[in-house]
């Protein structure tokens, strides 16, 4: 079936500036709460929420086969559940709708009264009910990073890396949406030199400049997904910051991994961009140095996307400072990979689970995705704006991440994810 | 509010044998499907199962606040998040009916009829939908057998074991009701001597005797909860056999801990046994040899439980050979200070989710809970019955894991936790 709402040439007849991240080839889905305190499900095109409860109420929906209630939810695991057709007729008629050819809505004023709301009246929610959550360590910049830190050059990528997508289970629990303050976390550190951990609020919180993808059902328990046909089970991605208190994370992650240095907070984006939307930006994925085993061997290398990333500090006083700029596209690893391998042990995927994509750091020193990279452990503070410096984040900074695509005639974002770092009150 | 159901006195009109892991004092809770291929929660005595959807609707749980549907439902979780109190009340209601000296339901034979199941004609079900799991390591006898086998023995002990109870995040998707099958996962391992992968099936298959606790919700992001109110939060416990792949484990683990060496299936046992029936087997805790810091401090001593466990291999030809006797009271780290530990950073706790207590091995070399450590990493194979030997299991091995209390009186037991293993199919 064709992606018609993909057609770059369509304008709206709902306003949309030049540079705004929800032009009418977007067409996300999210979660809301309106003015009436009424939550929804919903999209967006430029500055306006557009209530596909309402939308479908009132008939505009006709001949698509979906359930009465499937947008008058608090999750998007029903709709993601229905399957990738269902997406593409739900976004081909969200196109047409809002096609400024189509006088159907755009002159009904009772109709529009009741489907469209502005941006700054409506609450963004958690868009999906998280069953489980992964995330994986994709990056090779990234690893390679850490690695050099932690392990000296010579060691620096896992023997295991280059075959193996590394990953690890992480906690579902504590992933909120864009705008949820981040509670400072208490824990046990072993400060440098010390034999005897001490308790106190962590004094390294990190970010981690990822994105994540939303899964349909995929497989039953005992059966494994082929590679090529991954992509199938990938409703969307989010931009997700994953962060870290490094020195929580330091004590406590030999032998089993980290544990209370991730599990404090997790945020996404609101909007889930469908793969659908990011097709125009697929490009190629990195020629992987060391042939991995057939089950991680895609026919297509085209398997990655062109997603610009960045990374911005907002101080107290308003300042944006611009921390890093990198890109989906130098993830290693690709998502199918990632869920092929999730799989090939028989374990299920089911409708609502995240992966996510571990850092994405870049080639370049502005391109890294944590401060502990950023600042190389410490070594290289970054100075701000108004003339204070940061190695990790303080009370009252507010982290932004940012992705977009972009090319000659459209661009396709995410929106903000953000978190402002409070302390925990004990 | 008095624990009337653990009255030890008490016997039940319906028939218990005397080596039953279910008399009147267990009422243990969980979720099974009818003749008549109806859900519904249910409790069990003897070797009957109670439908306690049933009994609602026929007004014999009247006065104790309860929505109209809330045993009419396929997971335990809206009842256990209706907290201690209401657990408690209905218990001590179910213990008052089935009371061989109370005549109501014992004499209405329609009635009876409507709510009494043979356990062979019902099957029982996932009682819970596990949000996250988190597997601890808190048997010192377990990680400092694994620390010798692969460290030796001066640094068996991770420098952080004596001061956190270790975890990591688990995968719930495959976690599944005794009597499921368990598929020999695919995977990547490195040979010994290799330097690069193979990709097989694993060739080593092991148990991890563990026991369990189910979760009602506990705190809100960014609060934490004092060990000494973390008891108020556990429903219950049941018997858990967290299958590994060692194989696979091992080349996947670092840096970030086990992922697709577990995630392919972990079991638990059917019943869930409340905090109120496992309350008269309350013992001393280990003393722990390291004060651990304030947050892990608990006021009383006696925060574990003497529950044996027992794990049992039952090979094709039906013998059944004892691989392993162990004790829940060997833990070191309490649920209590798990519970702390887990939510200390802030992390959320919600109903349903599950906190595995890790590999309990005991002192003795046959009280071991992995085949791990019972054949010393493959030295020591265990001769079966019919003559053959172990290191790890083989298809059509049935591993029976079992748990239970016994004093002068009871008995209160969990059932069998039982999964046979059968090759993935390709």
């Amino acid at each position: 079936m064709k992606i018609t709402a993909n057609n770059p040439n369509r304008k709206s007849w709902l306003h949309v500036d030049e540079n705004s991240d929800f032009p009418i080839q977007n067409i996300p889905f999210g979660v809301f709460l309106t003015r009436d305190d009424i939550i929804t499900i919903g999209t967006r095109i430029g500055d306006y929420a557009i209530d596909l409860g309402a939308l479908h109420q009132l008939g505009y929906f006709e001949g698509i086969p979906l359930t009465d209630d499937i947008f008058l939810q608090d999750t998007l695991n029903d709709f993601i559940a229905d399957g990738r057709i269902t997406w593409r007729l739900v976004r081909n008629r969200i196109a047409d709708l809002f096609d400024e050819n189509n006088e159907t809505l755009k002159n009904d004023v009772s109709h529009r009264d009741d489907i469209i709301f502005k941006m700054d009246e409506i609450e963004m929610q958690l868009p999906v009910d998280i069953g489980d959550y992964t995330d994986f360590y994709s990056s090779k910049e990234h690893a390679t990073n850490v690695g050099i830190m932690f392990r000296g050059k010579e060691n620096a990528l896992m023997p295991n890396w280059l075959h193996i997508p590394v990953g690890y289970h992480g906690r579902s629990s504590s992933i909120v949406v864009s705008g949820t303050p981040i509670h400072r976390p208490y824990g046990q550190t072993l400060p440098v030199g010390a034999t005897e951990p001490v308790f106190g609020a962590s004094q390294r919180i990190d970010m981690e400049l990822e994105t994540a993808f939303i899964t349909t059902a995929a497989n039953h328990l005992g059966e494994s997904i082929p590679v090529d046909e991954a992509e199938e089970y990938i409703f969307g991605m989010v931009v997700f910051n994953d962060w870290s208190a490094r020195d929580i994370q330091k004590w406590e992650y030999v032998p089993l991994g980290p544990f209370l240095g991730k599990s404090f907070a997790s945020t996404i984006s609101p909007w889930i961009v469908t793969m659908d939307a990011l097709e125009p930006f697929r490009c190629e994925s990195p020629k992987q140095e060391v042939k991995p085993l057939p089950y991680l061997q895609q026919k297509r290398s085209d398997n990655s996307y062109d997603i610009k990333l960045e990374a911005i500090l907002e101080t107290e006083n308003g300042d944006r400072n611009l921390l890093s700029k990198s890109n989906f596209k130098y993830m290693y690893w690709t998502m199918a990979q990632q869920l092929a391998h999730q799989t090939v042990n028989g374990c299920n995927v089911r409708t609502g689970d995240m992966l996510g994509s571990g850092t994405i750091s870049g080639p370049t020193k502005d391109s890294y995705g944590s401060m502990l990279e950023l600042t190389w452990a410490g070594k290289n503070p970054i100075t701000l704006k108004d003339g204070s410096t940061r190695v990790f984040f303080n009370d009252g900074d507010n982290v932004i991440l940012h992705g977009y695509c972009k090319n000659d005639t459209i661009r396709i974002g995410f929106g903000e994810c953000a978190g402002k770092i409070v302390h925990l009150k004990k």
